[in-house]
């Protein structure tokens, strides 16, 4: 036991074979008491909300500048020190993570764009299990995405100021059905983002590495682009959305050649990553109408600064990277991280998912 | 000929046996030229744009307040006399249209809620056919919807008014995902609103007259309650979308006790009429919370008066009747009727389509 403020108190001390989780971001008190009944005793759950930045919203895995105190610090570095599991990636912690945390074998994170972390703590060439939550945020993006985009197609932002003017003007919209998506990384997000681009009757069209017919067909797609092809299938999009994860290949993939390529007035919604986008270009290209509409829920520098031009364009919807937060997020993670320490205590390693591929970083 | 103004001429006058379609509401010229070279000379199509409002926007069928000069409405007066087939309701006649247009056996309508004006205009009981143009604005009402029920689920209010303060706060949406949906009226709009809703993973309800497990599935629903179980369904719903049609059994269908059955603080959507909602139990029911937001595109009275509390009320999004407006309506309203004036020159007037129930309404 560690102490009168330790929140989870194993009943029997055991041997080292009870492995050890230690919760590494705040998490509800109920979920971390639904992990502690499926344990059902074969590990030992570590919870120090104490040590742990408190939650800003729902499904918040901490404020970034939080720091800890000294003390609390040295508690929290043992807490680490002991643990054969990690829910999440610590945050603020140096590049030698195993350094600090030698037994680790597992973490599940509660992000899917784990890559660059992964990377920086050096956990890269370990034998370190990393699962995701690749797949968690999907729904929640698709549905943010799908905001903005009818948000600025169906004209709400005229609207809602007709409506601060009492004024009562009849108008004409587009329709969603039978424009033109573009996806940028059909990956689990992209690929529900497409799926119900289909269902209001778009043509949606991305880009892979392998981009024959009957990939497209598995894929839920009309039609892949191979990488190379990226302009042709911008020249007749009529709404761009960025779903790629972070990695070298994508940093600056879309820039002011790309954003030239785009049929004049294209929607470009962002879920990927700041970095995949030239923000420079893209407050050019927005200026000038090249672009028509920008919905952000990523920037280039988080939080955006305050100086940023984005925050006063009348044509750009600016999200605080919380699209893919939900109510229901933190339910579902511990639903996948109670299956998975299942196959861990059976030792059945290969079966935890969804792994990361830590040397791709996706 | 009827002089210089006549847009369209008929290359050859020719007998009786020739039908005279009148364009009775405004639609562009390039889509007045597609029927004449449809009919290839089989029918006399008589445009007169100048005895027509202007259109305000794209897929206007006509400003109501707007009046023809007495020499003007001499000219369309001589024009309807003549006509057999009606494009469109006429505007602003009285109730006895076969008085003045003693010869029309088909009217072809721009609008699917025509049942009242055809009441209106003495046709209830006539033989005249009245194709409507039911079904063409399901998808952009649809789209509406969606447009409005994302807009306040994934809380673009507070996104936009943080944008406007340079404000970088993260927060916790909810989703679509698992939410319910009912629908009280589910014709071609409402299951258009029901197969996306589907698609984003919601429940879906309505209430029908046959409302077997059945009849459900045929209409790609979870659920149909009887109309009497009208507050069953209400009492789980988030999500309320009206979309039946304006006959005397709908009016005021929705009050304050029907309002008071709904699961607090849901979302209501009006895509019907304004006189199946009771305005002024809206409006308590928003002030109070019981209603969480609701998105209105028609209105008790419309334009929507200047003073309606609605227009100011922060949980409400005014759209002014025109969520039906898209820019390919016409040109879909006009195939519609190309393919109806094959039938009509072949004498099969029972597969002109959709037919309006006269006497029913809808």
């Amino acid at each position: 036991m560690r102490g009168a403020k330790e929140m989870i108190v194993p009943e029997q001390e055991s041997a080292t074979i009870r492995p050890i989780v230690a919760i590494a971001s705040p998490l509800e008190m109920e979920l971390v008491a639904r992990i502690v009944a499926a344990a059902r005793g074969r590990a030992d759950i570590r919870s120090r909300p104490d040590l742990l930045p408190s939650p800003r919203y729902v499904a918040d895995h901490g404020d970034p500048a939080w720091r800890r105190s000294p003390s609390q610090q040295a508690e929290w570095r043992a807490m680490l020190r002991d643990a054969d599991i990690l829910w999440d990636l610590p945050h603020g912690e140096p590049a030698g993570l195993l350094e600090i945390a030698p037994n680790v074998r597992w973490i599940q994170t509660t992000s899917a764009g784990v890559g660059p972390t992964v990377q920086r703590l050096g956990l890269a060439d370990s034998e370190v299990i990393v699962t995701t939550a690749s797949g968690i945020h999907a729904q929640p993006l698709a549905e943010f995405v799908f905001a903005a985009l009818l948000y600025w197609t169906k004209q709400l932002p005229g609207m809602l100021a007709d409506q601060r003017a009492h004024r009562w003007e009849r108008f004409c919209a587009t329709e969603l059905r039978g424009k033109t998506m573009a996806i940028v990384g059909p990956g689990r997000i992209g690929r529900e983002v497409a799926r119900i681009a289909r269902a209001f009757g778009m043509r949606v069209w991305a880009t892979a590495r392998r981009h024959d017919p009957e990939r497209a067909a598995e894929l839920g797609l009309d039609r892949l682009f191979g990488r190379d092809e990226l302009p042709a299938m911008l020249a007749e999009a009529d709404c761009l959305v960025l779903a790629t994860p972070q990695t070298p290949e994508t940093t600056d993939l879309i820039g002011a050649g790309e954003l030239a390529a785009l049929k004049p007035g294209a929607v470009l919604i962002n879920i990927a990553r700041g970095s995949v986008l030239d923000e420079d270009a893209l407050i050019a290209a927005l200026r000038s109408g090249q672009v028509g509409f920008a919905a952000l829920d990523v920037a280039r520098v988080e939080p955006l600064p305050a100086d940023s031009p984005l925050w006063d364009m009348p044509n750009v919807l600016i999200s605080p990277h919380s699209a893919s937060t939900a109510d229901s997020e933190n339910g579902k993670l511990v639903e996948r991280f109670i299956a998975n320490l299942e196959h861990f205590l059976a030792g059945r390693f290969d079966e935890l998912a969804p792994q990361l591929d830590k040397r791709r970083g996706y």
